[in-house]
């Protein structure tokens, strides 16, 4: 048997998540099922986020335990030739067989995309939250750096959670804009990815880094961050609710379809 | 009565293209509903262009008579808030009663975007063609340059058509590539709209402005300008093709997703 590691794309709106359940189609199922006809056995995969359904991912990780001997570049191929194309394997490599992508994992990197302007381009829909009231990103940066550090972020959970401690350690948390417009400089060679945004605009993007996130924790922390952009809570809003520790009181769960897993980090070998 | 004039951008997948049909959702036929309701009576609206079904747009121009008072501003804003998020009202201007969004056109502008790299990101599946074979887009450009001037164009038109001439002008032709890459720089900004790039590749666009297409004319001559890419055919095939008149001769019909209304020019006021 070898290990295989896995870094994973996936546009996560037609999907229950990233976790294999009972009913509906899973990432994970998905790529088990795949790899179980390869093997021609059942395998199964670990992955390194259990994004939720809607979540997106553009460096997921993931492994498995397999015994065909196939080389690294041809079950790659074999995997996107199979799976849907909302799902794309970006690498295959070996790893030492105590590699676990989860416990292994050093820090994990989300964004949550929110488009800031009255017109959200039907390109960008299904990636970007939008808001209808104007947002001010630098009080949102304010308060998303008081998340910083070892803090018990029980009040940005959601209901249903079982897990043993609810302290996690953010090694990094900031809000920034990067604005979009058309490309307008005539006779210039037309950008397409900026054509996707056929309208003037700006993005606010929330990324967050921590050694693990509880269940809805960077959406909650987006929801709360928004009605600090939006004046509805003051800057010092999120750092009151970390002592607190109350989810009553914390903002509304932002939208799945914001939500990116950006990257996992793992110990250099 | 006044005639408003729109400009819009459309995710064309999910609908049976710009006109309105007996059966299906066409953005024709939203628009029309939309209307509808704000003027309390029947509204009918023309097109610049009559985008297929899957085809999208960043800039159709469309135009109605309405008798309503509402401002251009409430009339958009009131527009978005009813149609769905992949359709866009970019702008609602005051035209006057004789504008004819098709007639009075002096050149409409199509791309074809194509993505050649053995992976498709996720984010871009429903805007890109995706071919297996790398393509030479020096030679597709060489070769699209041959289609500017007058010509008859019937080696490139659907079956099915009833047209009184298939000749028509292209003002501009032609193909060029654009890199994309991941974010490569630590520490620097994150660009989002490259963050949906996840993989090293670049897009392949062929631009076309013409006074008029027949149907299915851009995607017929991207299926040919692909052949030419990859080699199965010489660079002054589309040359020899509108000579020849045939259409079973020419290149098979690219996919409807990779197409894109991008704009439509009118004279000067």
């Amino acid at each position: 048997m070898r290990t295989l590691k896995f870094t994973l794309a996936y546009d996560g709106t037609a999907y229950i998540g990233w976790q294999r359940q009972a009913e509906g189609l899973s990432i994970q199922g998905l790529l088990e099922d795949a790899l179980s006809r390869m093997e021609g056995a059942p395998v199964g995969v670990t992955g390194a986020g259990r994004t939720d359904a809607g979540v997106h991912a553009l460096g997921q990780v993931a492994s498995t335990r397999v015994g065909f001997a196939h080389d690294a570049g041809t079950v790659r191929r074999a995997l996107n030739a199979t799976l849907p194309p909302d799902i794309r394997v970006l690498t295959v490599e070996e790893a030492p067989a105590s590699f676990h992508p989860r416990f292994d994992a050093v820090g994990k990197t989300y964004q949550y995309w929110i488009w800031d302007a009255p017109l959200l381009p039907p390109g960008l829909r299904a990636w970007c939250w939008h808001t209808a009231r104007p947002l001010d990103a630098a009080r949102m940066d304010a308060a998303a750096r008081g998340l910083e550090g070892v803090h018990d972020f029980a009040a940005f959970q959601s209901a249903g959670s079982d897990v043993a401690t609810t302290t996690r350690t953010v090694t990094a948390a900031r809000v920034y804009t990067m604005p979009a417009a058309p490309d307008t400089i005539p006779g210039a060679p037309p950008d397409v990815m900026r054509r996707l945004v056929p309208v003037t605009g700006r993005f606010i993007v929330f990324e967050i880094e921590a050694d693990g996130f509880l269940r809805h924790m960077v959406r909650a922390l987006a929801g709360t961050l928004i009605e600090v952009g939006d004046g509805r809570r003051p800057v010092d809003a999120v750092s009151d609710l970390l002592r607190g520790r109350d989810r009553g009181a914390a903002g509304a769960t932002a939208p799945a379809r914001g939500l990116v897993l950006v990257r996992v980090r793992y110990r250099e070998p």
